[in-house]
């Protein structure tokens, strides 16, 4: 805890600015500003494009939240948001090599948010969209990636999903069985809840079963227009977490701390897969899960093997859409990131991810990333 | 001209983004995001203040701007802007030590441009507003003083108003004579234009005759809201410059290039000091003032003696308000930093200023800055 502090007071935060240009000169002073600083202006008004040769837009990411649902802190503001954006820009810059700058902002009204974001985003040539609480969250990416020729990513929904999808894809791998014929149940209707569902569900999956606070979610319940969505796309009966999971291969528990016991893993298929990815504490505990019979078991701690751990899908999916100049991370890039991150171990029950400090994993997830973006043609011709 | 794009090209660019703290093991990955940085989150939502203690706050200036008025180059947009915020981050950067990061903002009416820079200001230690268009200008810098509680500066108004303070001072001192018995010609009622005239004014200058494009700005003329001020600060009749530089001591230019010929230096009183600051073309070339009988002249070229240069200034003027964590930049901190500059030379008719690369400058500057924000209990309790 006084270390956690002292981290961060000693510069103080974690991110700063450098200068890449000398300026020690009166030759480097009027390159670097009046009169040399006018023919680049001059160009890039002339042809916007351009700023991608002559500035940092070039290779420098904004890291965006409106500081409303901060980690598990919740809705903590734009100022207490900064360690955590500053955190996500650091791991940016020393994992993808890329420039980041947090930048929370002040606005809880999703559309008043999406037009202060397109007016601030000169500066960037990505968006990582950050810690928005659900639903504004699919509001403000939806219409900012339309409205954007600059890739725009929300973590929170699409990283955690890749990794998802990486570490089930090696599970059901070693299972031998396909996406097509596994029982799913999500537990979780946020961000990471519904990315992951839409993800699997356009993947091929046939049978996902997704739960809120208040159970299964159903057509036949009052809900909100993206709870809506999730009940046509999944077609389920009303009911609780105990009648999803009787019969079901996979669990994935991207809840707010709602625990269950060893008893309900035996309800499952045999040799079930059990990505329980509560923060701090799992829906179960990796320990009991595996006394109730789960084959695969994976949380978001770093003290258990298999870490859901999104700095295995950002950084490269940011590096992936900077380099090919994106104008959009698509659902077929996001789909190569998880399979890139997949391919980077030799898997086993306990090795279904690499390690998210295992520094090739962003190289092979960028490459991917920019391959798949250039085969769909959604990169500026640079 | 090729080097000068060459320099931008090179990155691109001329200000990155750089990690402070150590990233390369599970423990720095513990402490600099999950689970560690939501400690120091906890604290600034307790305690908004800390925000200085543990983010990039307490030394981050945003260098913004709508883009309206580009150096000469006018209304050429948020995105062409770059190279020039991106200078002015370096400078203040390799000047100050402060961190800073260019963020242009695409919106021109001032109420919704204040709005946005109003909720953008989290990571922000101090706002350096730039190339703004007046007269936005004036009322997005006064609002925005008033409604943040964090030093707010608009350099092409301040900046140059304070280093001409500056030389006029140092000149006035080389003359003997005081400002209040100096009879002064300002011509041009822009940003810069009206800095200058309501800092001399409040200086105890008593004659002062303000030009624009139409001539000398009377309470007789049609006149929008802030040149009707300064016509009350003034009290003057209509006429033309020539009507304005007869009897005048000293002529401060900071107009859309408007040149004089050598005959009106003669309608000035003996050894008259002329500032030409329009640039690239100074209003009256330094030789010709000179074969007019000026005796102290001043441009804003680095080919000439004198160079009036905002660098003098602005880096010193952030470093003192940041480092006494000041909630505004008043008057009285502005004087202190024109004598600061004035006094880090020993006068003479060329050498009005020191070198603008002259790094001991920003040091007496900021010095001065901090202590009369201390004397005049401006800063925030640290």
């Amino acid at each position: 805890m006084e270390k956690a502090l002292g981290y961060h007071s000693e510069k103080p935060g974690k991110i700063g600015t450098v200068a890449l240009t000398p300026l020690s000169t009166k030759e480097d002073l009027s390159l670097a500003y009046t009169p040399g600083v006018a023919l680049p202006c001059e160009e890039i008004a002339q042809h916007p494009s351009l700023a991608y040769t002559y500035t940092l837009k070039a290779r420098t990411v904004a890291i965006i939240t409106d500081g409303t649902a901060v980690l598990g802190l919740g809705d903590i503001g734009p100022l207490a948001s900064l360690p955590v954006m500053e955190g996500k820009a650091v791991l940016v810059k020393q994992l993808a090599g890329l420039d980041a700058f947090p930048l929370p902002i002040a606005e809880k009204d999703p559309q008043a948010f999406i037009d202060i974001v397109k007016k601030v985003s000169a500066s960037f040539g990505a968006i990582n969209l950050e810690d928005i609480a659900a639903p504004a969250c699919f509001e403000i990416e939806e219409t900012l990636k339309k409205s954007l020729d600059i890739p725009v990513f929300h973590d929170d929904q699409h990283g955690t999903a890749i990794v998802v999808y990486a570490a089930l894809l090696n599970a059901l791998s070693l299972k031998n069985v396909s996406l097509q014929d596994t029982r799913i149940v999500v537990s979780g209707a946020g961000a990471a809840g519904v990315a992951i569902t839409k993800l699997l569900k356009k993947e091929g999956a046939r049978d996902i079963t997704v739960l809120d606070s208040k159970g299964i979610i159903s057509e036949e319940r009052e809900l909100p227009a993206y709870k809506q969505e999730l009940a046509r796309m999944t077609q389920k009966q009303p009911g609780t977490l105990q009648d999803a999971l009787t019969g079901a291969d996979v669990f994935i528990g991207v809840s707010r701390p709602q625990s269950f016991p060893e008893e309900y893993v035996r309800l499952m298929n045999a040799r079930p897969i059990i990505f329980a990815l509560a923060n701090p504490t799992p829906e179960i505990h990796p320990d009991v899960a595996r006394r109730g019979g789960a084959a695969f078991i994976a949380t978001g701690r770093s003290d258990y093997p298999n870490q859901i751990n999104n700095i295995l899908a950002f950084p490269g999916i940011l590096k992936g859409a900077m380099a090919t100049r994106a104008t959009d991370v698509t659902h077929e890039m996001k789909v190569a990131a998880a399979r890139a991150i997949a391919a980077c171990v030799t898997p086993t029950p306990d090795h279904l991810l690499p390690d998210p400090l295992d520094n090739t994993v962003t190289e092979e997830v960028a490459r991917a990333v920019a391959r798949t973006a250039r085969e769909q043609g959604v990169t500026r011709a640079a």
